[in-house]
């Protein structure tokens, strides 16, 4: 089945590169643009075929080597 | 209003990040991983408030800085 993952910058965290791409915007006269965040956006394709069994490989995955769970925040939506 | 940015690699195009987080998870005891594809997740906030003109400035955005329309593809999700 296929995956979909969203890693996202928790609340709070500062984030430079959102940061840099807003101020870069500003600079090349896009006005009214606030709050940019930046992300990690990961497909894959995982041989299990059980939906839930699938959901809890790809948990342990994001927390032993996708995201980092002290600043990041991970959303897994698995494709049938 | 918000916005959402996906930006992913075309289909065909070398991904070697993807590539490097595949063979960290085989090297993690994850079995049956594939065709794993990293891209960006950007989210931001315009003043904008018509949906159809703040859509149209974000693809400029994309086309002028946030994707490589060459090797890239991205997705505008706007939310009210």
């Amino acid at each position: 089945m296929k995956a979909k993952i969203h890693i996202t910058l928790k609340t709070g965290v500062l984030d430079p590169q959102g940061k840099a791409i807003e101020g870069a915007l500003t600079g090349l006269g896009f006005a009214g643009v606030e709050n940019v965040r930046q992300g990690k956006f990961i497909e894959l394709e995982i041989t299990e075929s059980d939906p839930d069994k699938a959901r809890t490989q790809i948990e342990e995955m994001c927390k032993k080597l996708l995201a980092n769970p002290v600043m990041e925040n991970y959303e897994i939506e698995v494709i049938g």
